[in-house]
């Protein structure tokens, strides 16, 4: 790895890597500026998975690895709509959901810099994921949740040793509080920090690795704060300028229909490129993507405008319907998942017959929800 | 693969591998006759996983393989007692157990004779993999199981589509209602049919060549009907036909203190090696490995014998220690796992400077069950 910086995405005002920050003074998202290397030749005599790409992640000490076996996941044929799509089974990371990639890499990070105490807020899998590999790491971890969080996931960040604290209001009320309590505890968010979609990069490094070093055609996924996506765009960018890949794969962002601003700010002609201030979201089953105001919401724009990609939404009984099947097929996912692969079949409706490979993922594991 | 056979455990009796049958005419159990064959350099070319040794395994056809994606699971340092232990991630499956290894090979070749109805007992980990894969097989699954078996995982198995049948009495009462079944249905019995554990075997493949083609020097399993134990020692005895390993781990068995059939027959001196008929088990938390009459006892023991190894009780008082332990440092398991990691302790108390290697396994994830 080169010399690596914080940057702001809003002024540009740089900070060395190892500032305990989670956004720039100006109030605006940072992203890591930084030449990453790939030594192919290495990654094969290395377990795989995310941490076999070491030389491509932006941390300094292989010592300050905090990682509790992060599987290559399996890319798995699956026919939908007729066709056959390529699934990435993010599903079987250790807490059942891709998250762990981006949280393994940030509390990597956090470790190196020395600190010990985390607050982090989310009501489900970023929460969950955050406890483990903090508890991994030996650190505190406080994770802040809305009242009326789904319970499967609040057990699941409690079994783990983090103190969980519910918060009056919705959400956003408990990222608020969480901002609240950043003077004394690092604010560990998933959704503000850029150590995490660079753990989440290495989605496109494995899928590229799978498949030969070729980039699928077109690459659907879920969207909500957009850090998978964000991951996935960055990762095969840099796969470009190493030289491995010649192209970048159409991104195709799936939100749910309930609660889709990402969708909505693209295909709208609001030359703001801003959510329109009445945007009201309604609940949706697919509770992992339903981000009603998403931090990096120009950034995730940006690269699916440079992917060549789009948005599709979802109805609530797309999700159902899909998420059915997908269980009688025998893949246990969350429903969140399920809007995924909803996204793939409408993608498949629109265009009939795309050239090239078609790659997807299962986001989260169904063990995490008892299905209706 | 060369030509194989089903052989009798006790009259030797050979049969067909395409024989649907689940146990000889006489009553005892079948094993697998035949010489695996091994290509390391094909290894490297193929996804990682179990289905990467396909050789080694006993299935015609490609075109039969019936996968939900099975990862290498990874093999994570963990200090236990002080001393290093390499953990192997068997909960990362697809299903959340290391019981996906045997029912992928299982329904592959159930597949592969063309069996379409299968019925299975079980109230857990088997039974939800079974529904898993009969899913993705297209088969049609019926699941007995004894009343009051534990919910969470019976949501599992009826989320994919299965048939899940309640019998009254106890766990033997459900596989005495599955013998009275397998007329019209085919008895797809993880206890009985030797291809889960031909399945199994490959964790003591992938375990070998994650430590460079060299075994360990212990290996620490959970034992309950033994499936898991037999197939590691087979998977290394076939290795070392092969030449790639020179010996064989020893194999240490943990069972729970209050379901310990294994150890009492191991330990004792009577020359039958059966049960004593007035073998009573108490409940444990470690359900998965509550079997009190393992089918395949006799098979176990030589094993174990064979390996020079040894059999280890853990009461439920060590397990829930070390279960809320093993939490509380990011690995989210469900409480059989924890029986093992017991298992280890004692070992490393017994034994406390053990030479090399010592590996174990994580068997089942924590999402399965709500930790108490």
């Amino acid at each position: 790895m080169n010399v690596a910086h914080l940057v702001c995405l809003d002024c540009q005002r740089e900070y060395s890597l190892d500032d305990p920050r989670w956004r720039c003074d100006c109030g605006g998202p940072l992203d890591i500026r930084y030449f990453p290397v790939f030594d192919i030749s290495n990654i094969w005599e290395r377990p795989p998975g995310m941490w076999s790409y070491r030389e491509a992640l932006p941390l300094k000490a292989d010592a300050q690895m905090v990682s509790l076996g992060e599987p290559l996941t399996p890319l798995v044929p699956l026919k939908i709509s007729g066709r056959e799509v390529l699934m990435k089974q993010e599903q079987l990371f250790p807490t059942g959901s891709y998250k762990d990639r981006g949280v393994s890499l940030l509390i990597s990070h956090l470790k190196s810099i020395g600190i010990t105490d985390i607050v982090e807020d989310s009501s489900g899998n970023a929460g969950a994921s955050m406890a483990a590999y903090a508890a991994r790491a030996g650190m505190r971890c406080r994770i802040l949740v809305p009242e009326g969080a789904s319970a499967g996931k609040l057990t699941q960040i409690r079994a783990m040793g983090a103190k969980l604290q519910s918060v009056r209001g919705n959400r956003q009320a408990a990222a608020d509080a969480a901002v609240q309590l950043a003077d004394s505890l690092f604010y560990a968010s998933h959704a503000w920090s850029p150590f995490f979609y660079h753990g989440t990069k290495t989605i496109a490094f494995e899928i590229c690795q799978q498949l030969g070093w070729r980039p699928p055609e077109v690459l659907i996924l879920p969207v909500g704060g957009g850090s998978l996506l964000l991951g996935a765009h960055i990762g095969f960018k840099e796969l470009k300028q190493a030289g491995f890949i010649s192209r970048l794969p159409r991104i195709i962002g799936v939100q749910a229909e309930n609660c889709n601003p990402l969708a909505r700010i693209f295909n709208s002609t609001d030359p703001t490129g801003d959510l329109p201030a009445d945007f009201l979201p309604l609940p949706t089953i697919a509770e992992g993507i339903a981000v009603s105001r998403p931090i990096r919401h120009r950034q995730v724009i940006a690269a699916v405008k440079e992917s060549k990609g789009a948005f599709i939404s979802v109805s609530e009984a797309e999700i159902q319907g899909t998420y059915k099947n997908l269980l009688h097929r025998g893949f246990y996912v969350e429903p969140t998942a399920a809007a995924t692969i909803a996204g793939v079949e409408s993608f498949i409706r629109l265009y009939p017959d795309p050239r090239g490979v078609i790659a997807s993922v299962l986001s989260g594991h169904g063990l995490k929800v008892q299905p209706v």
